[in-house]
């Protein structure tokens, strides 16, 4: 009845196994080990979670249960079980759901923690560097939306390579981000370059870049790819690029004396992290028709020395096969570098899962539900639906519970859902508004999927984060009493 | 079964009665006038409803009753009522609970659009030079959070005697305004300067005011005060001055630079409208001992000169009895003529109501539900309830349900639910998405009161207004047919 672990846990060997020979010269192989570490630790720790309960749940009748089921718990999770759950077990049996959840809840906290303490993916001593490469671009902000989709939650940190912090990121299905959410971003950006010179002063003429992200599937288009745009790429593009402009014309409209953002639109094929970057129009716009495509300059410059390697790529996107206008000096320079960022993704992908990932569908462990979980950056992990409020949010979510009735409800096991929202902490009452609205939004979706709040089939986790400090994240409730304590 | 209309007309009446004989000298009786005119004409066009469909009700069945029935509602209420309903009466009989819901929309809907057509209350040409005072003040931004209890619903215009527009409102129960809300209004005034330097420059030493109006009653404080804070007024007063501070300390924490906003904090008795202003303590915050009372001051200067009772006033303010610190020299100044503003409020109530107003209690016409409305400035119209999602905003609302339980449903009626969202006309989506935020509110009201939803008894009607033209509002749906058509 549990989830199938081995077919993943093959891929990922048979994959390990395979000699990283032939790298592109520009494939930086330390990081991508490094990546790669990272990846199977966290994901690791959450595949042994079924196992490590399956183990414990044949044995739940056996003399000393409680002892080595705790013990094994330990050694194979990083944490102990509730003791009361193990120790009535022998009045009826293990409430292998809520042992569920507690662990997936636990070895979320654990990967949370580790990324707000650890730095693993060391974005601190990135993100100064890429911040300067942004303003010599001519860019003081880069805020990135890639769709909700699990398949694009390691967007900022894999297949661009770039420091979360420096960039933002807003996750929307379907790339169709808040429009009104974004132009309040912008303002507050704009009021910190006039208010404080940060990043830089108002009067020096860079701009605020948005960037959408589609997504498509290369082995199966048809029924892999968006699934807010039903698998239909150039829906998603478009889709993508009208909300760019839609911004735009928010920014420019609502603010006079020449204010104006700068768009970029990039698609991302979900099967091997291949980039492809849209070229402008005449207008300067993205250009539905004009890309220039990582795979191709992969293949391309794959037997070239660095050096040349670059200038071709530099020359792509300058000099425009088709003859049409070149971006703009400084974006041409922010897109060879994402280009040869991805490079290095592409070449994970072949390292580690050869042609294409093996999990072209759905695969996540839970769902996140509230704003961006900046700690979390690997593919097929969350589900994510941004929301302040279930109103708002509920098509969303409903996509998601949905994905997880077949992925956990099918097999018995419940949907774990991580609550997430930000504050001031310096904020009078900030704090606890924070906690009001997980209490909220954790009783608006037990009300809006009844038949599974009643099996006790849906679990919530409240996380805080107090984005005026670099703390790990704060649990405030739970559905759960054994992952959180008033204190 | 219907609503007590006599009562209130003839305490009105009875004080129309009165010669408005010695006014303070520094009242302005013409603009008195003028503002009972318009208190006058849109009240009576809500009283009329019931009377008007009493009438008719009476009627159903005689011989040519549709065109007499036609006449009498446009003779009285200035509108047809639907044609399809009063033909259909023989077989049953008339949907009185349908026509009156129809009523109140429609007489809403005439009074809204006179707002913005025809300026009634005479706000255009006092904005420009309001705008000029605030600045000579040291103020260049004015926002007001009076409660959102219908007794305080014509704070500005009537008690204060401010211009809408220039001065911004935004209403809450208790005064308790949303922080996070009210910092990004502050950042957006700000980049304003910055950018577009509206209304001053941003190096001009100007301040943010920010405004909370608490209240009470004189004649009843253990049951008529502010029901948000269980009719307690130091608690009203000392609630709003913690928001006051919150939001000071957000501004402060949030932003460096020396970022900072003035406060203010004003109490209104609601049965007289009586002004009194709190005035600093050593820290510059108010303070909730020291004041200053419009009503000890209309007796101390009644019989004084107008430049000697202003003066008089000044004084009081300039050096307060107590000996303790007085406000700075701008603050002076508009609190001096906040207070000989609201002489002739005072004046207006004793002049049309008498000692104190005769309606001590909730008498609200219609239920406002969402952001401002702008035309909304009478006493007792509208029970406002703020929120962008019911989600959110249900506490609110749940009051104002329960207020109208007595006044509507007890008699058979339905409670008239206005619906208000703004759009920003040139950003690409902003009108489709308040007309989807409209439906999904009105969704979830009717969810969240089942029995009142099954019977009808809740009637909802949707409104947006454009904040970027000075066009009237625009109905985009509503749960009556009869008050909105597809276009
Ligand atoms: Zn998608
Ligand atoms: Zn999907
Ligand atoms: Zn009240
Ligand atoms: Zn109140």
């Amino acid at each position: 009845a549990f989830r199938n672990e081995r077919l993943r846990d093959d891929a990922l060997q048979t994959a390990v196994r395979q000699k990283p020979d032939a790298l592109h010269p520009l494939t930086r192989a330390e990081q991508n080990r490094q990546l790669w570490a990272y990846e199977t630790r966290v994901k690791g720790a959450f595949a042994r979670i079924v196992p490590t309960l399956r183990a414990i749940a044949a044995r739940q009748h056996a003399p000393d249960f409680e002892r080595s089921a705790q013990e094994s718990a330990r050694a194979a999770l990083g944490f102990a079980l509730p003791d009361d759950a193990l120790a009535d077990a022998w009045v009826d049996r293990l409430d292998m759901r809520a042992l569920f959840a507690h662990a997936t809840f636990e070895t979320f906290r654990a990967m949370s923690t580790d990324y707000f303490t650890a730095d693993p993916l060391e974005t601190h001593p990135q993100a100064r560097d890429f911040q300067d490469v942004l303003l010599r671009c001519g860019f003081h902000a880069m805020n990135v939306t890639p769709c909700a989709d699990g398949r694009l939650a390691h967007t900022i940190s894999y297949v661009l390579r770039l420091p979360m912090g420096t960039v933002q990121r807003r996750s929307s299905a379907g790339a169709l981000f808040d429009v009104e959410e974004a132009l309040q971003r912008w303002e507050a950006v704009e009021l910190g370059r006039f208010r404080e010179g940060v990043p830089n002063l108002a009067d020096a003429p860079t701009r605020y870049l948005k960037v959408a992200a589609y997504h498509y599937s290369s082995r199966d288009p048809d029924h892999q790819g968006c699934a807010a745009h039903g698998s239909d790429t150039r829906a998603a593009a478009s889709a993508g690029l009208a909300q760019l402009r839609a911004f735009r014309l928010a920014v420019e409209n609502t603010h006079c004396c020449g204010a104006s953002i700068a768009t970029l639109l990039i698609g991302i094929d979900t099967d091997t992290d291949r980039l492809r970057i849209h070229l402008p129009n005449d207008a300067g716009e993205p250009d539905l028709d004009r890309l220039v495509d990582a795979g191709g300059l992969y293949r391309a410059t794959a037997q070239l020395d660095p050096e040349s390697a670059r200038t071709r790529i530099r020359e792509a996107i300058a000099r425009p096969r088709d003859g049409g206008p070149p971006p703009e000096a400084g974006m041409q320079d922010l897109m060879a570098k994402l280009i040869e960022n991805n490079l290095s993704q592409i070449d994970y992908v072949r390292t580690y899962a050869g042609e294409h990932y093996p999990d072209a569908g759905h695969q996540e462990r839970f769902i996140g539900v509230g704003t961006d979980f900046e700690e979390v950056h690997l593919r097929n992990l969350t589900y994510f639906a941004f929301m302040r409020t279930l109103e708002e949010g509920a098509p969303n979510l409903d996509v998601g519970i949905e994905i997880f009735r077949r992925l956990n409800v099918a097999h018995g096991l419940p949907i774990p859902i991580v609550l997430r929202f930000h504050y001031t902490g310096q904020v009078p009452g900030a704090r606890e508004r924070a906690v009001q609205r997980c209490a909220r939004i954790a009783e608006a979706i037990l009300k809006r999927y009844p038949d599974l709040a009643e099996r006790g089939l849906i679990q919530t986790y409240w996380t805080l984060r107090d984005t005026s400090r670099a703390d790990p994240i704060e649990c405030v409730g739970s559905s759960l009493p054994s992952t959180w304590r008033e204190v």
